[in-house]
């Protein structure tokens, strides 16, 4: 069958609401959550096409997508994507057939509806952007093998990759209630640090602030505890990918990570992208698992021979970098790296497929993070502990500044190739002086 | 000022429902959620008390709380403690000594309404219970010193404890959506584990399956992302303490867990008590930290004076097994180890204020695990790895069976001394030859 969703030379009738090209095409149709100015508390869940956003409860409302399945109706009226992703793939699928017949420009009978759709739309430039969805479980997966032979280089030369990395998708446990929507400003975290040559931990700001290009899996649907999901049905429960950033703080990380993996290193904060992409919009870039000879089979249960033919996605992303000097002379953002997500060791369908192996559930609203996607050359390195060698090759911006680490006033931004952005700007980190002031609380012992 | 929640001779004029004395004290009052038979979906919160409930619901809709904070009236209606613990400990105090007033067998107004309190009461015997509330965020520490010694000597006898353990909160993220309520079933998980001797590993039913006794600190109350709880207020962050079992497979864990702490090897069940113990019941075991006179003093935001000379809990946990053999003879379970909280290294109010020194939010419901609860003794030790010494040193059951690990069959019952109670049973692994063929699932490729 021909989808004709994914029809490179179809167009859409809609003019752009704006310049920029990132602003989704009809072959995208990302979802996303929005508010308008003075309205914060009335959020709406909508579709980015063309520097616009189309209101999803708003089309629902005003019958654009009537004669669809009946459970699809409600969950446009939720202001996130929660009920949506608890819907099935072909659920989703004649949701976004409906919504590229909308928009795309022929002759077919939603030409009529079109003063009917403007109604529905609001320019992207004027929405507030929201968290996409209540985040359940958040998971950060370890999956490209050029960025833990680098991290295992610099922290065991002798032995870059651990001997269970070509046989089990590393991964583990995110905090969840600290991820925040792009463009959200992201504190330095304070930590317990061990300063070089020391016995005894100091407290205070972290020095060594990072950035983590990664991509997350939007999990739909819902496996039931001590049920597995097969690999040739994992990317059912794939509803689409978001950018992620993976804030690090790598001298908080050095100190605290031994024996259980990384904690507060990793919890201050995750950002991730507004809209979410369909994983039905990536289907042209599925491509072949390139898996070297020496590498061992996948198990079974990580083995199918769709996955291995089409199970890899060829998405560039990018990291560019501006300090506030860059931005005060009205310099570009800075391209720092560029890596491929087909570059990762693991498919998506083996992330999913390993992670309910076990019998875990998998909800709707989880997100499983790629874990940091770099390549193999230097310049597709994911973040800065990569790309500057722990520090000790620092990168120049245009103005001459140079990084090892984050500083205060950067702005860190991820591209995509589909058009997804995710961008956060460091803010100082809190006064500690008055960390026994609380805002709003008497000083005072516990009760 | 006198708490007369803690009044050791005041006695309920209550008739207990049981003979069971774990059934919960006046003093004690804690809270959970149930549904009666036949009406699973309609769930309510309620108190605990003489093996009796006391429907919340009810209870504010007969006026027993009508002169209470207008906030907490909604919360009680809502079928979990959610709500509730989105509150203020001032409220949740209010609720405490109301509730108490009713139950107390004195000549206080009260006494004219017990007619009404009355129909407020559930058998605790009909009730089912469910999770009391929705977990958000799970964290698991590592604050059993003891534990960390016994774990290490086993991994590295050269180096028992880390060079970071004295210093720093050992913590890491768990998963959410696999915590079930006390009595469900635990379905033995499949996974990746390396054989004695073989480079390569192989996926079947862990060999290898294990409890952990926890104590699980259910949190209250909201800080902002980037504010720090100081620890003169962390306790007010605690809503109360269930008991927990982390269950682990410990052949999983061994292969998976470098570098990124464990994942698949915990994430298919962690069993809490169906019943949460407010902080405030816990008010008489408070006691002071003893630490070695070589411990280093603990950072400045993990010090505070009145944490120190009563912030650890003295409270008794135990463990006892019971194999299918046992029960088919009528033997009681098996106390396979009895430890107490108070041996941890760390406080309830340094885990909160570790958690937050980064800026990271805990949000009500999120749950604070302490690690595995192990003491000085080897009776002491809260997991088998630790008890048996790695299956070195099997127990022996009244029946003459001996265990290294938990077998099919085999229940494992948490107690503690204000009765909690927190068991779960071994169910066997899935069959693997069915492992691709899920209930309502064709077999078939992705779309």
């Amino acid at each position: 069958m021909i989808d004709h969703t994914h029809d490179p030379v179809a167009r859409t009738w809609l003019a752009p609401d704006s310049e920029d090209t990132h602003a989704f095409a009809l072959q995208t149709l990302p979802y996303g959550a929005f508010s308008l100015p003075g309205h914060d508390n009335v959020r709406r869940i909508g579709v980015g096409i063309a520097g616009h956003i189309l209101d999803l409860a708003a089309a629902q409302q005003l019958g654009l997508v009537d004669d669809l399945d009946g459970a699809l109706r409600p969950a446009l009226r939720v202001p996130h994507l929660n009920a949506l992703l608890a819907l099935t793939p072909a659920q989703w699928s004649a949701l976004r057939h409906r919504l590229f017949a909308l928009f795309v420009d022929d002759d077919s009978g939603w030409k009529g509806a079109r003063d009917v759709i403007r109604q529905c739309l609001v320019p992207m430039a004027a929405a507030h952007m929201h968290l996409p969805f209540d985040v359940g479980d958040y998971t950060d997966f370890y999956a490209s093998i050029h960025h833990a032979t680098n991290v295992g280089t610099m922290l065991r030369p002798e032995q870059p990759l651990l001997p269970n990395y070509r046989h089990v998708p590393i991964g583990y446990h995110g905090r969840a209630s600290s991820i925040v929507v792009s463009g959200t400003p992201v504190r330095r975290p304070s930590g317990q640090v061990l300063p070089q040559g020391q016995t005894a931990p100091r407290f205070g700001p972290s020095q060594r602030l990072d950035y983590e290009l990664e991509v997350g899996l939007v999990i739909g649907g819902e496996n039931a505890l001590g049920e597995p999901v097969p690999i040739g049905r994992a990317l059912d429960r794939v509803f689409g990918v978001v950018l992620l950033n993976d804030w690090s703080a790598r001298d908080i990380q050095a100190w605290e990570y031994q024996p259980l993996g990384p904690f507060l290193a990793k919890s201050f904060a995750t950002t991730i992208s507004a809209w979410v992409v369909p994983l039905a919009a990536l289907a042209p870039r599925r491509v072949a698992v390139v898996r070297a000879a020496s590498d061992p089979p996948p198990l079974p249960y990580l083995l199918d021979a769709a996955d291995q033919s089409s199970g890899a996605l060829d998405l560039d992303i990018e990291v560019r970098l501006s300090s506030t000097r860059m931005r005060e002379l009205g310099e570009p953002p800075h391209l720092v790296s560029r890596s491929n997500m087909r570059d990762l060791y693991w498919t998506p369908a083996q992330l999913v497929a390993h992670h309910t192996s076990n019998g875990c559930n998998l909800r709707p609203g989880d997100l499983l993070g790629t874990g940091t996607v770099s390549g193999p050359q230097p310049e597709s390195r994911g973040c800065l502990l990569e790309r500057t060698w722990r520090g000790t090759d620092p990168i120049t911006l245009p103005t001459g500044e140079t990084r090892r680490f984050l500083e205060d006033g950067d702005r860190v931004e991820f591209g995509a190739a589909v058009g997804l952005t995710c961008c956060g700007e460091i803010v100082p980190a809190r006064d500690l002086t008055d960390h026994g002031r609380m805002p709003g609380m008497a000083p005072g012992a516990p009760d």
